[in-house]
């Protein structure tokens, strides 16, 4: 069976996504596609709105043959290790086409990692300031001619550097964006495609009706039924306050990227009788030029996690493969490649799991669950979670 | 000038509170009462319903000249342990008399504090399991007669072993409770004085008529128009178990008196998909019979404030005298003795103090404030705040 991957957070599930898992399988004729998704958190460093369970479930139900999850310890990473983490999951499941949007799909993104590697083996790429990003664009557009400015060409890129570092061969099919831009942050009543971002905005105003033509019917139910984060900030950020203002610096300096003493910024802040009043004013009290606004975003939420150094870099070299949800399709591929699968196979969570190689994962889910005020709910992110099988019979 | 020493709680400051001070000043004779009063947090491990601002504004209202706080180092810890951090205040503020309740105002408590020296150095208080404490008891009683089962004899004693340990001299003088018992959960309409715990038990439901009667007119304004934490369980066990979920039991294992595995229990029943509803019902469920509950209680909240065993130990032994307010005879009295005094006084808490030797009132202080919904509230409970100065214009 020919199977092609998808690397996707789908945080909401909405029509492009469902596009996109169709457009996949024509254009590389593949008998089933699979997904990686990420878990409970995106790389924004934000909770995913609905959880791992209920955006598999809505994958599944526009094509996704097999997902399989992201860990939280490559979900919620800069790009590169985002990428790399997802990548090596698919060439676990010997996924060899990697299907991905871009706004230049002609773009050879193999052909633009390749170059890239020859010029930082020169070693031209040495400023690692927080022009850094910008400054690497501007080297490769002389090299090659291509502006590296997109985020979906930026994350293509991601993809393709991975590849070419994992040394297996992995087909890389951009497909063209519809209508939708990465960040636009509206959308007209007769578009039928909108950025995940734009979706989140409307459903943050509870605009529900407005956001009716872009997502599955399914997507819109399950916000409106099911616990979600749609107002996560005010639960995160008194958690977050609480934890800087209880640790010591010296153990909020053990938290992984809080780098040059932004520990002591962040204690300092939060303790400020003047303290800011929401998540978003806090970040930007942190904030200096030296950082993205998401890298840290993501730091402060490895510090709710309460996630160190020493556990990411153990948590990453300890992979594995979690299934979340499959078909008939997806499970006789899993049968097909499970013996030759490079990565451990997890379908089911015991707490010997739970507190060995999954503990970030499953902390993150309880955490999610807390963020959703689903405190009490008798049925946790993973413990003896099976995936969601799906027959013709189960599908919606 | 001859000063009296009270130690107290007021949580909250009640009329029989106020009839401790008069009375403790007419027994003695003293000029003036200095009262030792737990800050933010209570023995219990409990937030005191009112700041230590409030209560010391209320406790000066009523008869008290000077008041010192006790700080959380001393004042949620077991009743030894109390008595010892309190009475090293008084002495240190060159204090000779203290007045205290009693069930039992005729038994001479440094006598009895003598014949239990004389019983331990014989070595026969060996029993320390949860039995410790009523074994103790029952060979006092052999050895002496007096059967110590009271809670205000059972702090009785404890003054008077911590004075006999300090080696200086301090007289005990107790006296009678007015018809409340320590522990009486209900009083009649027509009582004026009632017990600390029946009164927060009223307040609790609501009830701020039927307290009307037993404290000062000042008390119930404050509670009716101030921040309190009469509701403190929800937010306190939000807060806690988040702790327990994010926390790896190697780093819950360092808090103070996290004894005999008791953190694996801790995260067990936090983590447990079906994890008690309330705090009461968690304390329930992570209780055994080794412990009481006041004990698992101090634990919980050294869990979170993430006290560890070092910096409890390192704050016990560099304590000080921190003073929350005082009238003119207190200033006077203030400036009699403070070329003698033996502990550093505090009439100020600048940053420098605050992540020094203040480390840890000053985080009670935040949590407190969180804890009573004062989140962003400007004026904090240490930096900056000067002590109440009580001119007699200014008494309400």
């Amino acid at each position: 069976m020919k199977a092609v991957g998808i690397i996707a957070e789908y945080n909401p599930f909405h029509n492009g996504h469902a596009y996109h898992i169709q457009r996949a399988k024509e254009l590389t004729g593949a008998d089933l596609a699979v997904v990686v998704m990420s878990g409970n958190f995106v790389q924004r460093g934000e909770p995913a709105i609905l959880d791992k369970w209920e955006r598999t479930q809505l994958a599944m139900n526009s094509g996704a043959d097999l997902v399989v999850e992201l860990p939280v310890f490559y979900a919620v990473q800069p790009g590169h290790l985002f990428a790399e983490g997802a990548v090596k999951i698919l060439q676990a499941l010997g996924v060899e086409d990697l299907v991905f949007g871009s706004e230049n799909p002609t773009i050879d993104f193999m052909d633009l990692a390749k170059k890239a590697a020859e010029i930082e083996s020169q070693g031209q790429f040495t400023d690692r300031s927080q022009t850094y990003a910008s400054a690497y664009a501007g080297q490769l557009e002389e090299a090659t001619g291509f502006k590296l400015e997109n985020p979906n060409d930026i994350l293509a890129f991601s993809y393709a550097k991975a590849v070419l570092k994992s040394g297996l061969p992995m087909n890389l099919v951009p497909i063209g964006r519809l209508e939708a831009g990465y960040h636009d942050q509206t959308f007209a009543e007769d578009q039928t495609i909108a950025s995940a971002s734009s979706i989140r905005l409307a459903l943050h105003k509870g605009k529900f009706d407005k956001v009716e033509n872009v997502v599955p019917a399914e997507t819109l139910a399950a916000l409106k039924d099911k616990p979600n984060t749609l107002d996560f900030e005010k639960p995160f950020y008194d958690l977050l306050r609480y934890r800087l203002l209880t640790d010591t610096v010296g153990q909020l300096g053990q938290v992984y990227q809080m780098a040059e003493g932004l520990e002591h910024r962040l204690a300092a802040t939060a303790g400020n009788p003047e303290a800011p009043q929401s998540y978003q004013s806090f970040i930007k009290a942190v904030k200096t030029k030296r950082y993205t606004f998401a890298r840290i975003q993501r730091t402060l939420l490895y510090t709710l996690l309460n996630i160190k150094v020493d556990q990411m870099q153990a948590a990453m070299a300890d992979s594995y493969i979690r299934l979340l949800g499959f078909n008939d399709l997806g499970q006789g591929y899993l049968s097909e490649v499970k013996r030759r699968a490079t990565l451990p196979i997890i379908s089911k969570v015991d707490m010997g799991l739970a507190k060995a190689n999954l503990r970030l994962d499953y902390k993150a889910g309880q955490i999610w669950q807390v963020l959703a005020g689903q405190q009490g709910v008798k049925l946790g992110q993973d413990l003896s979670r099976k995936p969601i099988y799906q027959t013709k019979e189960t599908k919606k």
